[in-house]
Formats: C-alpha cells, sequence, structure tokens
C-alpha cells in the first residue's frame, strides 16, 4: 500500500512528505488518523536537537508522531475486543524486557530498551494509514470523536505525574486539616500545552492553582486562564509572590534558572514534579544553601516521564470531566488545525499556540 | 541544684563549662547522661556557622547536645513506665501544633514550630543532670549501657531515610529479578560517621553498597570498611566508576559539586537521598542536560532530616543486630571518649574521627 | 425561626414533619436544602433497627437527612469563600478528637467521637433552612444545580472504597500485564443506589464489571445496565459464574451468606470490599477450607465505611464524568422525586426504587 | 549418587526413609543439610492431610523439608557469589510465569503455577545432599552456623506478614500519638513456633504484645514468655480481656470459631492478620452484626502466605537481633533435636514442641 507520511532523520532532522509503499500484514490492526497533535519534541527533532533521537532499525528515516486520535480502518478478532469503527488513542511506548516493562510500566522502563512512536526507533502516527497491535490501542469510551481527544497522549503524562504524586506525598501528611488540598498551593511552570493540563488537573485536586511564565498571556491563554479559574502571574515582572510557600511546583520549562528560583520558596515537605527538558538551557547555580534546605524541608525532588495504558484511561475521563465542566473553554486549547502538508509548522511554532494538530480526514 | 554544663550563646557561637542554679521542678523525670556524642552540627554552633540555631526564649545561652545515652535518676509514676534505673535515649525534637506534629512526626513538621534540643530554643543534654519528659525517652531494650548506644541519635535519621526510601521506590520495580535489593548499587558520599551509619543500613537493605570520599581512608577507617565488607573509593582519585550505575545515592557532604557529580550516573527509577548540609559548600552549575536526565530517567531526589520515635526504636535494634554480626569492628566507630571540660574538642576535629564522644560518669 | 423538619427519636424510630422554633444564631453559614435522598440508613432509623442511631444530647428528636444538596442562604466571610448563592453539599460526619479527625479524616474515627448528622447525635438536613459552618460545605463546581448532585454523599463512599483499594492493592501487582484493569474482573454485589455506583467507578478503572443481586432487575435497573454497558445476572438462578475468577468484590448487601458464597470465587491476591450492613442479615457458617483459602490466596478483606472531604470532592467529579459519559442514563437513577411530606416513603421502598428525593423547592 | 532421604507418597501420606541413587548433574550448586526443621505442614503431609501437596511429575515419592540450614559443598562459578563452605537458607517457593513471579514475589504467585520444596511438586530438603540454583540460596551473614538460623524459613512468613502490615495500615493513622505502636496492642494467636516468632517481632514494632492459646502453657514456653517480656493469658479460662480493645490481631491457628471471638474485640482501624491453616477446622457463625462492625470499624483482615528472597533476608537479621536481645531465650525455641532415621516424629508432636530439628551432620 502507498502510504503518505510526515518524515525526518533522525537525528539529524529535517522534515517532508513522502509517499512510499508499506506493508501492514504482520499487523493484525490498521488505522488511519482522525488527527494528529505536534509538540516540542516533534519540533526538536526536526530541528536536529534532540540527539536521543533515531531512526527504526535499517531505516533511513522516522515517520514523525506521537499524539494521535485515530480510527480503527480493520482488526483482526482479539481478546481486546478492537475492532473496526473503534476510536482509539495509540500509546507511545512499547515495551523492552526489563520488570518494569514486563509488567506494562515502559514508562518506568529501567533499562532504556523500550522503543517510543515517533521518536525512538519505531514509526510514528503522522500518516495515512498505519498498522498496530491491539494491546497498544486505547478505547474512547463511547468511540466519540471529540477533536479534544487528541490531548489524551499529553494528559497521560500529566496522570502519571499525580500518581507519582499520590506515592511520594505518603512520607507525611501533604494534606490540609480537612484532609483534602483545598488549603494548599501549586504553581505550574510554563504556559504551553502540558502547563495548562497539569493546571487543570491540580484544580481538580483541589490545590489552589497558579500558572506562571515570564511573559504576558496572549489573548487566548488570557481567556483561557479566566474561563477555567486557575491563577496565573508574570514572574518576570511580578517576581515569585512572597505572600504564601508553595506545597506542589511543577515545572514544563526545562528551565534550571527557573526552577531554582521558585525551589527556594517551597514550604516543608514539599513536591518539586520536573517534567518539561530543554537541553540547550542555560545552566544554573546551586549552591549549599538551597541543597541544604532541600534536606531541612524534607523536599522531594521527582522527575516524571511518559505514562502507561492506565493514564491513557485516565486522561480519557479527565477529558471528559474537564469538557463536562469547562464546556467550549476547552476546546479553546486546539489552536490551529492544519493539513499534512503544512509542514511549515515544524520549523516555526505559531505566537499564540496552545496545541496545533493535523487533520487527516 | 548546680548543674555543670557545655554552653553556648546561638546563633554567635563560642564554648565553654558553666555550673548555674537550675530548678527541674516542672519534669516528671530527672535524667543524668552517660555518653554525649560531638557531630557536625555541635561544632556549627559553636563556630557560629548555623544561623538557624538559637537561645531558648528569654535566654542568653544554649546548653549544647542532642545526641545522649542517659540514665534515669527519678521519675514520677507515668503511662509509659519510664523508671528510676532506666537506660534511655532521649529524643532531639519537640513537637509545634502543625498536622504532622500531633501525630507524633514532629520530623516532618510542618511549620517549623518544633524545637531541637541543643539546636533551636531548648537546652541539650551535655550537663551533669537534665529534666524530660516521658513521652521523650526511648528505653534502651533490655536497659543495657554499652557503649555504642549512644550512636541511637545518628541512627535515627538513618532508618527515617529508608522509611522515606520504602515509599518513594513504590514508584517503579526498584528491586530486582529476586525481589530483593542484592542485584542493585547503593553509594553513600561521605566517610564521617553518618556516612558509615548509612552503608551498614544499605548493607541490611542487601545492596551491594560503595562508601566515597575525596582522600583516602585513614587506617582505623580503612579497617572498619573491611572489617564490615563495605566498598570504599576515593573518587578524587579513582573517577566514579563507569562500569554500573548507581540505584541508591545518599549523600552526607552537602557539597553541591560532588551531588550533581553522581547524579549524572544514576540508573532509570533511582533515588538519590540528601541528608548532609552544607551552607557554605562551594556553588556548583545544574545545566539543561542534567535537568533533562532526572526527568527521563523518572529520578527522585529527596531531603530527609531527623526522625521520630518510631526510628529511634529502629535504630536501637540496628545497633545491636550490627554489633551482633559485626562484632568489635561496630565499638571502633567510637573514635575518642573525652571528659566534659575537654572543650577544645569542638574546635577541632581530630584527624580520625568517627564518632568523639564525652563520658559523664 | 420556625423551621419545618422531617424527625425522628432515635433510635426507637417513627417519622412525622413537625415544625418548630429553631435558633441558628451560632451558625456563620445558613442553607436551604435543593434535594435530601433518602437510604436504607434513612429508613433503618425510622424503623427502629440501627441501635447506634442517638439523638442530639438533651433533645428527644433527631431530624433525618444526611444525603443532601444545598444552597447558601446567607454566609459570614470565612476563609473558605463559601458565600450566598453557593450550590453545596453538607458533609455527614463532624470530627472528634482522635488522631484521624485531627487531620480531616473523620471518616477513620479512631474512638468513635465523631457524629452524623442526621444519624448520631447531630441533626440532619431534611429541614426547610439549616445552619452550617464552612469548612463542612463542599461546593459543586460551577455552581451547578443538576439533580444528580444529590448523589455526592453515596458517591463519596465509593470514591473512599476506591482509595482504600489504591493502598490494599500495593500488597502484589493487582494490575494485568498492561499495568491497567482491563484484564481483571469486578463483581459488585446488590442493585440498589450503592452498587450501581460501585460498578460506575469500577468501569472507570478498567475492570470487567459485572453487578449481581438474587432475582431478576425491574426494567429501569435493566435499562440502566444496558445503557452504561454493565454486566448483570441473577446468582441465585445462574449461580455464581464458574468460568473467572473475581480479582475485586464489593458488597452492598451486608448478608453473610452471599459474601461468603463469593469469597470462595476469588483469585489470588483478590480484594474484597465490605460497605453494606445489615444486622439482620441470616448468619452463616465460616469453615477452615474458606479461611484457609483467605490465607493461601493472600486475599484482602477490607470494611470501609464513611468518606472525607477529598472524597466528596471526587465524587462530584466522578458524577459530571458519568453525566458526560453516559448522558441521560445517569438520571434515570432518581426514580423518585417526592415532597417532604410524603413521609409514607420512609416506610416503605418502591419496588423500582434506585435513588428517590425530597425536593425542598 | 545414593542419596538417603525422607520420603512420603503425596498427598497420601506415609514417612519412610530411602536411599535412592539421584542425578544431581543439572544443578550448579550441590549442598547438604545442617539442620532441617519440622511443622505442621510436614506433619500434615505425612498425615494424608493436605490434598495439595503432590509429587515431582512423574515421580511416585516426595522427599519432605523445607525448613533447612544448608551448607554448600561445592558451585560453579556464579554471579551470586556462592561458593564451597557457604551456610545458606534454600528457599521454599519456585517461581511460575506470573507477574508476581517475574519480579521475584513467588510469595504473591497469581496463578498457582510456583512449586515448593518438600510440598507441591518439588523434591525438599531431608536428604544427605541435594542440588540447587544459586537464586535460590540466601547466605547467612558472616556465614554463621547457629543453630537458631534455621528458623530463618519460618521467620521469613513473620516478615511478609510485616511487609503486608505496613502497606495496609497507611489506610489511616495506624500508629499512637508519638508516631509510635507502644501504645497499640498486638494479641496473637497460638502458641507454637509461628505464634512466638510473630510475638517476637510485634514486640519490636513497639506493640503491647500478647500471646494467647485455650490452655496453660508447658514450663519451657512459660519460661521464654517470661524471658522475652511477652504477656499470655490463657483464654478459654481468662476469657477474651475486656480492657482494652486490640489493633492488631495475627492468627497462627486456622481456627475460624477463635478467629471470630476475638474479631470482636477489634478497635477502629485494626488489623487482622490471618497466617494458619486449618482445613479441618470446625466451622463458626458469621453474623450481620460482626460483618457490619467490619464495615463500621474500617477493619482490615488479610490472609498472608510464604515470602520472597527479602524477607528471608530480613528474618536472619531479626534472628541475630533476637539473640543479641534474648540472648539463650531464643535458642531454647529448639526444643528437641533429632537424627534423620527418628521419622516417629512425623506422626506425634511431643507436648512441650516449639520447634524440633532434624540434624543431618
Amino acid at each position: 500500500m502507498i502510504v503518505r507520511s510526515i518524515v525526518t532523520d533522525a537525528p539529524q532532522g529535517g522534515v517532508q512528505i513522502e509517499s512510499r509503499d508499506m506493508d501492514y500484514s504482520s499487523f493484525p490492526v490498521i488505522l488511519k488518523p482522525i488527527l494528529t497533535g505536534i509538540c516540542g519534541t516533534d519540533r526538536g527533532i526536526v530541528n536536529g536537537a534532540l540527539p536521543f533521537a533515531y531512526n527504526p532499525h535499517g531505516e533511513n528515516r522516522l515517520i514523525l508522531g506521537h499524539e494521535s486520535l485515530s480510527m480503527v480502518i480493520s482488526a483482526e478478532p482479539n481478546q481486546y475486543n478492537i475492532k473496526a469503527g473503534d476510536i482509539v488513542v495509540p500509546m507511545v511506548r512499547r515495551p523492552g524486557k526489563c520488570l518494569n516493562c514486563l509488567i506494562g510500566r515502559s514508562d518506568n522502563c529501567s533499562d532504556g530498551q523500550k522503543h517510543e512512536a515517533g521518536v525512538t526507533g519505531l514509526h510514528g502516527f503522522m500518516r495515512d494509514e498505519f498498522g498496530d497491535f491491539p494491546e497498544y490501542l486505547v478505547r474512547v469510551p463511547g468511540n466519540r470523536k471529540d477533536d479534544i481527544a487528541v490531548l489524551t497522549e499529553p494528559v497521560k503524562n500529566v496522570e502519571k505525574v499525580f500518581e507519582v504524586l499520590d506515592i511520594i506525598s505518603r512520607r507525611s501528611i501533604f494534606t490540609d486539616s480537612s484532609g483534602a488540598y483545598d488549603g494548599k498551593r501549586a504553581v505550574i511552570i510554563g504556559t504551553g500545552s502540558e502547563g495548562f493540563l497539569f493546571a487543570l488537573k491540580s484544580m481538580d485536586y483541589g490545590f489552589s492553582t497558579g500558572i506562571t511564565n515570564r511573559h504576558p498571556l496572549d489573548s487566548t491563554k488570557a481567556k483561557l486562564v479566566e474561563d477555567t479559574g486557575m491563577g496565573f502571574y508574570d514572574y518576570a515582572r511580578a517576581g515569585i509572590r512572597e505572600e504564601n510557600g508553595i506545597d506542589l511546583l511543577i515545572d514544563t520549562s526545562g528551565d534550571p534558572g527557573t526552577v531554582l528560583r521558585f525551589l527556594g520558596r517551597m514550604n516543608n515537605n514539599g513536591i518539586v514534579v520536573l517534567f518539561g527538558t530543554n537541553g540547550k538551557a542555560q545552566p544554573a547555580q546551586v549552591d549549599g544553601e538551597i541543597l541544604g534546605s532541600i534536606v531541612e524541608k524534607n523536599l522531594s525532588i521527582v522527575g516524571s516521564v511518559d505514562g502507561a495504558r492506565i493514564h491513557y484511561e485516565g486522561a480519557l475521563q479527565d477529558i471528559y470531566q474537564w469538557k463536562a465542566h469547562y464546556g467550549k473553554a476547552i476546546e479553546t486549547m486546539i489552536t490551529a488545525r492544519l493539513r499534512p502538508d503544512d509542514t511549515g509548522i515544524f520549523l516555526k511554532k505559531p505566537a499564540d499556540e496552545i496545541k496545533t494538530v493535523i487533520s487527516w480526514e
């Protein structure tokens, strides 16, 4: 079958539309994407900035795309009951042989032998059709086709972070005197799509939640902040607010200087989640005093990457609960809808982008 | 009663022997120390290097000493069954009013309103007699008077760290394929008394355990390393060994540069425990790559301070299990035994010190 | 103020409408109920079957009602930001002085000194107006007034059970080989409102979920089962199905014989949650073999009662996520809507009842 | 090699000494037992009372023995560093293919496909020599040969139970107001060897610990109770004491009536561990009230069987810590030391037995 796809040559980069004959006969399920999302990882690969990206073994190209909402075209009978017409989100990571992969948690892969569709050694979902295995497809409840379900992949990262939080926070009493999080304060660094998604989940937990960045918000983002009731401030101008400490800090910037700046404002028993990465960020200095404060305050700083099937499933529930709760405000997170041949989008991020998607229908 | 004590004036520092009339009538239990231990915190206070230390409210001096093995001289009847002749370790922290303090976990104090004997606002145990409350006294099983029981206070820090480890490590499968730690590697930074104590506990857990420092070991420490079977290497000369990654890293140095150097060697899902503090340590640079590796590897970096009653109790079991296991080797950890008026010990650390104690008998 | 209320005399029982002057001056918040729900506990009190129920201290009556959706009429300024016009669910339990109550978890009260509105020593919500404290009011997100939000109180029990499940299940790998629950089987005993609510949450977790009872379903329930996709079987006729074992069993019947019958079908590492109570249920025999199977299979059997603020908050998210997912099917759970003076409803349960509510508007 | 062994024919039973040629060429490690212990399971198999026991595939006999302290005679080079002369405890369970077995936790085997040496499908350790794999051998620290190390296998069950306790108890605040267990009460049902071992560990945790049975203690047991400071009472005479409730109940009897009798005395949030099994125990009645109390009190009732490598390792530390603490008292637990041909011991339990061992040297 001749399949049109958006390809790069990892890790050198570049991007182009290509049509090539592909053999899907070894796959029990054939799918076509409805929407695929673009994130910083895709642009990083295209720009040749991610040295860990690589082509599938023996190939000289990598089909891009790890965020996808897809429809099943055909499926052999399978125990997962995946069938033609199903609306699904395909998982990104595929397991290796380590203990964590064996129990279905390739997001915690111990030895790095997993693969990631569209990133490391496995073709992604930005093509007219692709083949897959039923165990890696997560069905959208009710087989609904809402555009916002394309956010499932980024939201699954959020779900995993809150799973980690639930575990880490058992070090001490982390809830307030009502046994809930209403009296606790969360700050999310970064106003990209992941930043907003972390903030929405943080509000679901009950945290008094603020999102922050080093410049003012454009109007789309400002409206989303207003419609959802989260707080925002431009820390470059407003400074880091001093009135209250921070209980939960989630970073999506990957910028050491910013993280350290907020680290000094953590409350005792506070939890810092590192999610963003930026290999080219400016270094920053850690001194003995800040290191000592991590000790004296019993702080926890945890990195979290990817998510497992259970987080994709939770993500779909989050998305539909947010839709019920916030209505159209959630839909404004999809700020642009392009065609596959608009490959310029990989080279330049629109100023007001929250999430740009490519429509394959 | 005229009581001889070793005092400082916190946070300015200094040290002297002083005899003063003290009224213990409000205390249901009167004790005398058998041994008190000296650690870096005591020297830090004496040297005026710990700005957080302070005298009891309304006083112009602070009696030093938070590591103590003591004997009960007299006790009013109490529900804890503390009675004259009991050998006890008095706890250091005394609770405030936060939720963690209310449940007996002042080691996780949320608001900083706790006090620490000999450090922050409460007189310590370096005096001929002191008064206390039975709820803060931990009885040595069998009322044994072995010198090494004076290590209970530093070991309780170790016990808490491994409690935190037990919680944090539930993020993923952290054990090896036998469900134990034998296939996992721990590195302890620092060869002071806390470093050795962390290493002993790490070996109890089953970790392949190495202790490291930036200079060769003196003969006492070298023999302890040999007798207990832990590994050692001088990382300044040998470099950080490359053959295996690290699963558990425990720092007792408080030195950012050293911690960051080893951080780069962590395995996926690795856990870094920060215990040492050194406010005057040289700063070191964190770049985007190391920050990104915390994310990509699902690392956890946790500070841990102090410990609760349950950790003192566990510490006493550790100490007696180590004595059963290693025999006299454990006793070599007490490298000097001084009299109370040898106050010069607060100003200069002996070259081969593991633990210096003051005998009050 | 003259307030009309539905009262009983606990634990003797009886039910009547009464108007009495009540003084709410000590309460910072005044509310009026929109809807109140009726459950088995209410009928048990009215029938004099719950010996643990009691009137407020010094009173000869107890105002009924612990399931409520209410509106704030007036509120003094408060840190919880509760204000006139807010739509809230008032919490049932009010804390005593034990450690669990102190940290906001009166649902885990250690010493029984808590109170429960409408049940034990505290007036309930079945009255034209009531006073309360802001810390016990849980705001409905968006201040929505949907009838189904009256289910928040029963759903909070479900939320707590799944919190307990999340903790208990860490004994072993309880998820399937995909790290999720899709390959695991849950059975819910009982087809009352709690049974259906447990089944909905179980499906959210991904369990293959069946609900069971000892008679066929009426048409309303049969349609709900069909519309939500849960399974059902009449175990009295069909027997306990043998083809697969059970991983999660949740009982809402309180009937020992039924629980023991299903207990024999548990898989290794299975979890049994006991929620239903029925003091007058027929006894059943436990033999050495069934006791031994609890050991050999590493089973966990856990009772769970009530829930805390965090579970009320989670319940509201569940309800709105279910509404988004299942639409009108969820609304069919409210099977009757009566007026306050229809007190006969406390004496006779309608044949097809899932949830009967009383409208106070 | 002609090997003398103690054999049965499972599940029919019987016991005899047999010498047969055995081929150990497929085993990298050859061992000889020093001591093997006898427990109720061995007697149950010999008496034909354990229907789940079975011979190795294709054989008509089963070599008995799952409790062993052994010495390595020869070993091929291996990554576990097991070598000739090592003193080891061989593990009982050998993994199948389920997720729990894959991660080294065959004690939590999901599908029953594991084997148990001397019990289910695998020859045991009661023979002059046996072959094994290094991954199933747990080295005694310091290669010590103390008789009491033969208790490692039964103590590993205790270690697992307390691991389960640590997880289950996180449902609520289970510690007392000092954050420890000193104010909490444990009752252990049964005064066999497991009963005493559970009681010793319970005291290590700090619980106020009592052991109970339905008849007075003989002098050996009475002295052990006195020397270790645990409490004892004969509940058949003394009744179940009413003054305090129970926080932790551990049953080693497998008798439903006894368990239910004590179940009624549990405090809120109490934990009941079922460890003993007795398929022929008299049935007892569970009524709606006792079932309801499990709910209302948030009780947890958990079965626990076997243990993993980490529990064998912990058991060895327990044993040596107890030896350090209680001295010769611990050694009195070995109440008889027989030769292999004293096979009558399998048919009749000595009146004062705590642990009978067979010496193979």
